[in-house]
């Protein structure tokens, strides 16, 4: 019985997950400017009709949804290259209930975001995830 | 081939892992306190012997960790009752290299959150994640 | 034609506004613990039926604002007494539209925050504002 | 009787505003760029001569006050297009006491903003506003 | 030809320094509390006669000073015991031209903290430093 | 009996020290730019041999030391150019002991920035310090 954050990060690893309440995208994006990691995840979910287009509501829930995952990844000030530090990261976009099955409470969003995080050079960068969840 | 930050989010998640190379504990902590987050997870960590008793080396590298995972949790300010929210969370410490045979950086450490975040209410909450990883 | 923010600002400085497509409630709060105008915005917005009872969504739209607003009353730390600060504060919750006659993004909600912050000591203190916007 | 942060609130939102006692300045910019809105906020109140030219006192006193405001406009962290997102506003710089008739604290230094803010696309956006105050 | 800066880090270290333009205090303060830190800050330099007594200017713009000197010794959260932490500090707060010789800027006012943050347990810490800077 | 905060600071307001237990390098680095100020202390410790050259675990220990010495510089933001200021900074990093004689905690490491923020115009700023220290 999985819970929409967990389907968002499950996703986001590359794991198998069986959750047919929740539509779910996967995408990818390496940058030293958080502008571009905000704009990939909305570009994505919009082309894939996940949040209406033309609408600025499911754009807001959304924003802000990515900026609470970037937390996550950033650990303390929402910056890449502004401090010397690149990322490269997957993302995953999920609609769907609270839980399979817990419809309740209506539609809300997941963003989940991982990857790398560290120096421009290679190897030297560890691990980060992050998650921000918001209604729709 | 599993890296310490994916250990340490499947494990926090319940998920199956095969991962030999790394020494991994797990428990669980509910509180409006962030000192209470960071206690549970010093106290398992120390008792299991991932760091060492009674030096402070491990215990700083420990500290941090669990500081960035916070962020993940927060998104935004270390605060829970403060700001007149809870937590319960179930924590996941890991202990080794970077990755299954990527043994030439020496040891880490990564620390993942998992759990849900709201108002001191039952169901008033979502998910959230969070990770750190230092050097030990 | 007043916006939906033009309304919480007026309203919280208790000037007269004529807006009737908004609903609107003001109250007072005065606390060193952030979480007390929390809970002061929170009750007052249940109990006149801003937000349904019972329902989560709408509770975290107004978390979401009140914690927004709160980021232009604390101007960096979302703390009070915790760094030797009070607040007395007046508050304003409005749901309606972006703006009157403005309803395609249907309905939002709007949190001021209004008042004065200083030492715990009269007359040692100076105005502040704060202003958050969500979609519900 | 007006306080130096109700008249520049008021003053800001285009309300009318009798108050004798203080100086008002009032002007717009448009940006991306945080520095951008610094920069028209100083650029203007040297001019207008509300802080004199070529101190530092004034420059130092405006330059906090006006980082304050932005704390309400940006409710988290200090960016505009580096999390992609794009801000309209109105200021209003106020010099005079903290209230009209009470001069006992000396002159004060209030700046207001007000506007939208949102992604770089028209209509995708939602008020704001944020006042620092400071001594002079 | 020292400098206020120099005068506030070189007194709270304990150094010798000899700068007659300056008025300087030095105390200590230990605590889990960062309003215990600010409060035997205010208590010394209102009682040394640094700030005068009974007016808010003085204080406002000690607050200030003290806050940012405390972003040097918690380097991203303005918490204490919150996170599991305590400090020992001594403090300098000090009084004069920008440097000696140098007063076409008039009075200025820098806080200085040193000390030890850590683990609430013996030798489980290491040292900070803090400065703030405020006109008067 | 010198620490190596001590050391640390002594050395970047160019003091003299007798430390012969620590390693120091000294250098400067003026720039609007957070990264400018990461890479120029990074490139100085790498080519010193403070760090050893081709390893990500002491270019880790260094980064997070040199981010907290910013935040003693920036005070809220680490942000210089992007909210209008520039900095000019003298840096020392140590590795050693935690202090003379007290080796049973191993080796650590310190960076120390000190030199004056303001608004990019000569004499519009004032001084500022910050210190960061982590296991190595």
């Amino acid at each position: 019985m999985k819970s929409i954050g967990q389907v968002a990060i499950l996703s986001v690893l590359g794991e198998p997950v069986n959750a047919p309440s929740f539509r779910v995208i996967t995408g990818q994006v390496g940058s030293m400017g958080i502008e571009k990691v905000v704009a990939a995840v909305e570009t994505s979910a919009r082309r894939e009709g996940l949040i209406p287009e033309g609408r600025y509501r499911g754009e807001h829930a959304l924003y802000h949804a990515v900026l609470e995952a970037l937390h996550g990844v950033c650990r303390g000030q929402l910056e890449l290259g502004a401090i010397l530090r690149t990322a490269g990261l997957r993302f995953a976009v999920v609609v769907g209930p609270m839980a399979e099955g817990q419809t309740a409470e209506g539609q809300w969003l997941a963003v989940a975001l991982y990857g790398h995080i560290g120096a421009p050079r290679k190897g030297f960068e560890h691990e980060v995830i992050g998650l921000g969840i918001n209604h729709v």
